[in-house]
């Protein structure tokens, strides 16, 4: 497995997996081209035998000075056990410890049950929000009408 | 006419108008709201008697450190006469050149004519693409499959 930044043209090639990845979920219009022209320096690519098998766009805040905000992650399903994620935000904590920052965050669906485990698993805390979901604390509408969210915050050492 | 620097808590009020100001298309997925809460310092807000008619969403690229990037402008349809979207760019050019940059880029739909003529109109210059569009220079599925874009660039005095 090797790790890269992602390059400008990576967007041509991933654009198109992400709805495959999320099994026809439409979400690649969350990802469009300027996240991959404009935040290549924080985000990476992971590659096994020259096929990309994950990545991880993300970048570091421009109102918070102390803050990386992690926008999108994505493995290819067949290749979920083998800690790919895991080593996806570890770049990215380092990128952000590498510009002096020491606060990540991050934004979830209540329903993506997976995910929120995930970053609880990876040391990230729930905000406290205004109303409780199947026990998680959400923000009621904080991506628009109906669209709760839940919001992680890690610490790095 | 009053203008400031977007706060996290306008997304709540600009999210629904821009549905509304596109009449009806689906733009407001183009808008999540991490865009009001990372890059609120270089986004900006027209107010006409407290109420919001128009807003620019721009940040300065991470990845090309002379640049700035306008993602998503909208003015009320009953206030497009008055000068808000030249007032707006003029805000957004002078926090590009705040933060020591001199390029801004831009990206519309070939489709959108007012667009294309409007950037013209402010100075920008369309990029060479790969295929021309009616006469316009566009690269072929810059933002996915069938995605074409217009691309603009203008060089800051």
């Amino acid at each position: 497995m090797e790790f890269r930044l992602v390059e400008s043209s990576d967007f041509t090639i991933i654009s198109p997996l992400v709805n495959e990845w999320w099994a026809g979920r439409q979400m690649a219009d969350m990802l469009p081209k300027l996240f991959f022209v404009h935040f290549n320096n924080t985000s990476f690519i992971a590659e096994k035998d020259g096929k990309i098998v994950g990545f991880l766009i993300g970048f570091v805040s421009q109102s918070h000075s102390y803050e990386g905000y992690i926008h999108f992650v994505g493995v290819h399903p067949e290749y979920r056990k083998h800690h790919i994620g895991k080593k996806l935000y570890h770049q990215f904590f380092n990128a952000v410890k590498e510009n002096g920052r020491n606060i990540v965050r991050a934004v979830t669906s209540p329903v993506n049950k997976v995910s929120i485990a995930y970053h609880i698993k990876m040391g990230f805390e729930i905000e406290k929000g205004d109303k409780e979901v199947g026990g998680i604390s959400v923000v009621a509408d904080y991506d628009g009408p109906n669209h709760d969210r839940v919001l992680f915050t890690k610490k790095l050492d």
